[in-house]
């Protein structure tokens, strides 16, 4: 293909994109901006000889549409459908599963170490962007580039953007090297920080002009057969779409429309900001989120309490601790997949040490249509077996106010985990901190549920159970730990039902079933199975994968007649 | 105090260090070498009101000796005495608990924002060895020194090692910069990495020569008023103590007498290299431990396929599921509470993409001496709520050494959780992967339970029943996940006991609990309640903290007889 026709695909892919994203929704302005390099790619290298890991793999829709995927490109995000990110089950192009960031340049050590075991030829490429590149693992990445000795290509796709813009010491440096490029200053005098890694340093180049890109990455193609090279490229977000380059931030992520909703995270901003008017001891932490969780506002209004590290959700908790252990209020904002990453940091800097740190844990449960490696069906799990840790899972937009009015009080780590959307407030006597709550009584069985998405189900499912004759009683555990030992004793019915937007293991109900190991009650739990749960729409995987008012009902009508 | 005063007291903490050691077991040599640094710190800074972090912590007893401990330090380590770790608990002198690597910086920056917010006036300095300082928590902290913008003092102890030299392009530029020193070579021509970052770099200096420890802080404590510094200093690992000093390796830890006893990890190490040998799959990755896990022999004798990443355990993880995706065989060995750190990644980089890594977790259960945060009481709780992850506990080293030989074969990701010594051999018919065994018939109750210590205490409980007329079959539960369901089907006790050297929830207990919830089953669990284990032997705590012959025995006599 000459450069012209090249140029033309670029456009096609980006319309397709576009029409694509629109419809299911999805990641916009970083595809877009990663045509031209991710065409380059393909134009250079020989995949799948060739291996090439994006980072988080958002931006690797061109790649999915150039490696045989196009003619299923509208089923992206759709359960059964493409992956929204690579996906090693999908094709042989796609070399390695990515969703959480900074793993794409271990990922390709590892895989460059294998070929060199192997004694097997072919190029490994990382593409990450400014973004990932503040996270840890690339720096401990980069300290085993001497000691794993294969070589790679990183290829830093520098948009100037997280999700926002990007923060941080490393960022400001790579906008200096770009800005040294700009101004034509000659570097030759230092070694880039990449250099003193033992990397080879090419920058900055502009990742939006294809034929430099490809003239660029036939060089470093060379290069890489002696050493590891680092190229630095910078390209547009949203490039080629005028709307989403002016607005990359809001065209990030594209939602496939939206029903009537309240977002927990316009709750947790509201009620944080009025909190810290009158309280100076509460600050707010994310890790490059700050808008999806709702917390715009907090950090406008009280930016000197406010900080945003970056992606670097380990060191947000453990600044977490350290500020907590000077009397300070921390609430550390985060989606529940990405807290994964500082389990180790929630474990021993801020429960060991039983400080007073608030996790708001967004998009918990099933989240949907970034599939896997973003539903948030472990937390409850993680979360459970932490000693000192209160773990709280509020019914509703209203009870998720109220527990956080009440946390500023609390004098221990408290984990609160909430889905994106709410849809439904469901009344009930103002909160007792640490108690469950009985909705609505019934002697024949009772239904042990959490979190607005199974207390919506479970009253559904109660109501029917009525019409069979079969009375459920409904209980809000609303902290799923402690358990509401009271609550539990009190229950007298023989049959018991437990309910959870979370994994079956070390959950809810598995908690309800140990405390009740040597009863002679008969427990039914309704969790997710031992899997990894795909992407597809919410109400549509919580059914797949066994929570539904039928499968309820069904059990119930089948065991707890009298 | 004149100096020569302080270095007579220098000599006099390095004497009490050496002989508790000696009695006690602990960390040697780092403390050894950390004796000037912290007199210099205690007489130039004005503790509590300053605050000081020692990174990891295992450094900090002369720091105990300075701050009121001297009369208790003959407890250390010991149950209910002092710990070998800072511990807010134990002195106000203690501002921040570590145990594991690179949490010093981010703490730092935690306490110096809240400081700030709160308009007080004090110092902050965290103490950070060179093998802490490979962690990827370093970088993120350096990431947002710029962005939280709190001033503090950061101090690189670089003795070169970590237990092990240590490894690392950042290691290897740490050594650069005390070269360049040496040879009285300008760094003027260029910024260090640190400056890069917005930090004052100034270095290298001898950790070990007291005044010059003494002028160097008093000058940078200046300095710290208007921005950060990273004062960057060498040690001697085991300074004082010839032995020490030229056998730091050894020295790093010290145990407190030890039984007659084979190491899991010397099994480990025997047969790895031994399956090397003939299978060119099997590569071995490590985490700076090498010799602890038993892996120098296979380091030695396969350097082409042995990796040590130094202290970056998540790093580690990626790049075994990139091995794994090129068709090899990653081992990775690592302590139990350090895996912690890898959470995020065996989740989605190993066991999402279903790859065949196994995960050798040394030190699992209660570990002893080291407290807290050392202990490995959830690995089988944050590794059972993962799915496609296959958890083995062998019952004794040689079913260790079957597990081992089998994983070779084993098409997906498997974790195999064993403590630091065995001393049984129980027999049993040889291995069959996934399914558990039955030691002992019995038809009064079924003790399912898992590792050696539990397996140990099980039989010598159904013995004493037996006495009683009560009659305990002992199942071997060795894969906690999946549960052997064929097993917990046939067993036609109505009593079940479970027990395992883990925390009850989410543990084997849970699961069993959850299979049997709708059985009419009397279930005990034995397991660790839900709190943090302090430092104690490993026989106190086990049977403290709930699981003793006595105990066990005694539910058996009160519930089991037919």
């Amino acid at each position: 293909m000459s450069i012209e026709e090249l140029n033309a695909l670029c456009d096609e892919l980006r319309n397709k994109i576009i029409d694509t994203v629109m419809k299911n929704g999805g990641h916009l302005s970083s595809n877009l901006g990663m045509v031209e390099l991710t065409v380059a790619l393909h134009y250079v290298f020989d995949f799948p000889k060739d291996k090439v890991i994006y980072d988080v793999g958002h931006q690797s829709y061109t790649h999915k549409l150039l490696s045989g995927r196009a003619d299923k490109f509208d089923t992206l995000r759709k359960y059964g459908g493409l992956s929204g990110f690579p996906k090693r089950e999908e094709s042989e192009y796609d070399c390695y599963n990515t969703g959480h960031a900074g793993t794409s340049i271990s990922a390709a050590l590892g895989i460059a170490k294998a070929r060199d075991i192997k004694g097997e030829d072919f190029n490994v490429i990382a593409v990450i962007g400014d973004g990932s590149f503040n996270n840890g693992l690339v720096y401990e990445a980069f300290n085993s580039v001497s000691e794993i000795n294969s070589n790679i290509l990183i290829i830093i796709n520098d948009n100037h953007m997280s999700i926002t813009p990007t923060v941080g010491s490393m960022h400001e440096y790579l906008e200096k090297l770009s800005a040294e490029h700009e101004q034509k200053v000659k570097r030759k005098r230092h070694e880039t920080i990449f250099e003193r890694f033992g990397l080879s340093y090419d920058g900055v180049y502009n990742g939006n002009d294809l034929q430099l890109m490809i003239d660029k990455l036939k060089e470093v193609k060379e290069r890489i057969r002696t050493r590891s090279v680092i190229l630095h490229v910078n390209t547009i977000k949203g490039k080629g779409y005028l709307y989403c380059e002016e607005n990359p931030q809001e065209t990030h992520g594209i939602s496939a429309g939206s029903a009537s909703s309240t977002e927990y995270s316009t709750v947790l901003g509201q009620t944080l900001t009025g909190m810290a008017a009158g309280d100076k001891r509460i600050v707010a932490v994310t890790a490059a989120m700050t808008p999806s969780l709702g917390l715009s506002e907090f950090f406008e209004k009280y930016p000197e309490r406010s900080i945003d590290v970056g992606i670097c959700e380990s060191h947000a908790a453990v600044v977490c601790a350290g500020l907590a252990t000077e009397g300070l209020r921390p609430y550390y904002a985060v989606y529940s997949t990405f807290l994964q990453r500082a389990f180790d940091q929630v474990v021993e800097d801020i429960c060991s040490q039983n400080l007073p740190v608030t996790l708001c844990i967004d998009r918990a449960g099933i989240s949907g249509s970034d599939g896997e490696t973003h539903q948030g069906e472990f937390d409850l799990s993680f979360l459970s077996l932490i000693p000192n840790l209160t773990v709280a899972v509020p019914k509703d937009v209203e009870e998720f106010r109220q527990i956080l009015l009440a946390s500023a009080h609390f004098g221990g780590p408290l984990a609160i985990r909430y889905p994106k959307d709410g849809f439904k407030k469901f009344g009930g006597a103002p909160l007792e901190f640490g108690k469950w709550e009985k909705l609505r009584d019934g002697g024949d069985c009772a239904i042990i549920a959490c979190g607005e998405r199974m207390i919506n189900l479970a009253l559904s499912v109660a109501k029917i159970a009525t019409e069979e004759g079969i009375e459920c009683c409904v209980v809000n555990a609303r902290f799923v730990k402690p358990l509401d030992c009271a609550m539990l004793d009190s229950l007298d019915q023989k049959n018991i039902i437990t309910m959870e937007d979370n994994a079956l293991i070390g959950g809810l109900g598995s908690m309800v079933d140990s405390y009740y190991s040597r009863s002679q009650k008969i427990i039914k739990n309704f969790a997710y199975p031992d899997e990894f749960i795909p992407h597809g729409s919410v109400r549509e995987l919580i059914a797949k994968y066994g929570i539904s008012i039928k499968n309820v009902s069904d059990y119930i009508k089948n065991n707890a007649h009298r």
